[in-house]
């Protein structure tokens, strides 16, 4: 951490970079009593809502001004098993940004045991799903 | 049974009455490896859309023209537990129709063995979410 | 509230009572835009974990001795719609209990506006899914 | 395709494939309307339950026996969105067996177009989410 935008927000390495602590539902844990590996992308996708949170951008208010980002490509791996009422940290960091798609990684830990590593690439589309450059303040708001 | 009107659809005691399968995912499971007792209400909206498509009725079609249907009410008893891998057979039944809402009475079956029994009252709303009536082919199709 | 028992827990007419925040996740809703009316029992499942957290008992550890709960019934109204990165607030009561069951009431608000009430009917079971009395420390905790 | 092993089995480049057909459910559309990018992994999930169903193999069997898979690593790519009521077909290979490791390779097709691709490695572990190596009527099954 090098220095803190805001409560929630800090630059590592020049890129913001959030924590979200998750607490592992019941309903989430497959047969196997494992976080099933689908509800990950759920973690990060609310992970993504609170980092433009701390940005000071309401990601339900980008939707109402007709501009998305739907996940374009993502890749995961899972180290260590997550289960029922695990408390996780997901960290997201801003890898990445163009006018039209943003890069984010991913780390989940419980407590300092890192369990899963991911990352995605979204894209910008209207509400068409027709790519669309994103407005300015969000690709240019890592530098 | 009563009498057959198309293919998937039939009239009990005279009322449009569908049967679907459904295989228990894996990821529908619990850490108990109980089909999740949240799950139930998705094979259910899912076996309404099949019942709507036997009367010939697209609902994906109806939202398009601004008819939306919401769930008001429900309530539920599971009688026996399901798990993965199981091959159930949900039969909704529409019991009664007014102007602007329907319910549905469910009944889960593993083979033989009643699993659960549901029952849900929709609302006919505009895009916003408003009440209004539904079109009469809707609330006419069980005469 | 009559008194407080913990941090979080509370006797509402002598009924042990919390209040858990959700922020409503963008894969909870719909293609409506609604928080998915299935999605509400997992909500109103991780406050039963945080109810009895409150009271000191961890759910995964009473599982690690033996001690399972099911959803044995439950009902729902649904009153106001829930969108998503609403943040909405789930009071979970003990309604009653006797030596196999459990009965719980739901309210949902979104801050003052009650959006949801529900109920629902929790058995004790062991491993195999047999009905099996539950511990005395649990049966007894509202007295 | 070059021949077809049993019903739903073929080899394609001397890899066992399957193709299941799914119809998109209303709760696994998000907001936007499109399939939740994290349920097409509930979809690749049970393809492979069939596609082993296909080899005369039943998952829930293999883990009463005390063998069980989990996906180490996953990565996918969206082409385009698919929605509500689609009906569309998930295609899955193995493309290659080890004694501890599965990767299969998946495409989604809508009709004649291509909307997804993906890819996974499972690992075989024991109850304790230990490595195992897996029975050898699997990781021979492709020969």
């Amino acid at each position: 951490m090098e220095s803190a935008l805001s409560a929630g927000i800090e630059l590592v390495a020049g890129l913001p970079t959030i924590r979200v602590d998750f607490r592992v539902r019941y309903a989430e844990c497959d047969a196997f009593g494992y976080l099933h590996h689908a509800k990950y992308w759920e973690y990060f996708e609310q992970t993504r809502t609170e980092l433009l949170r701390a940005c000071g951008i309401r990601y339900r208010e980008l939707e109402a001004q007709g501009v998305y980002f739907v996940v374009y490509k993502c890749a995961c791996r899972y180290r260590r098993p997550v289960v029922y009422d695990d408390l996780v940290t997901v960290t997201a960091r801003v890898l990445r940004t163009t006018h039209t798609r943003v890069d984010h990684a991913y780390e989940v830990h419980r407590a300092d045991e890192l369990t899963c590593q991911a990352s995605t690439t979204l894209a910008c589309v209207d509400r068409n799903g027709h790519p669309q450059a994103m407005p300015a303040a969000l690709w240019t708001h890592d530098r």
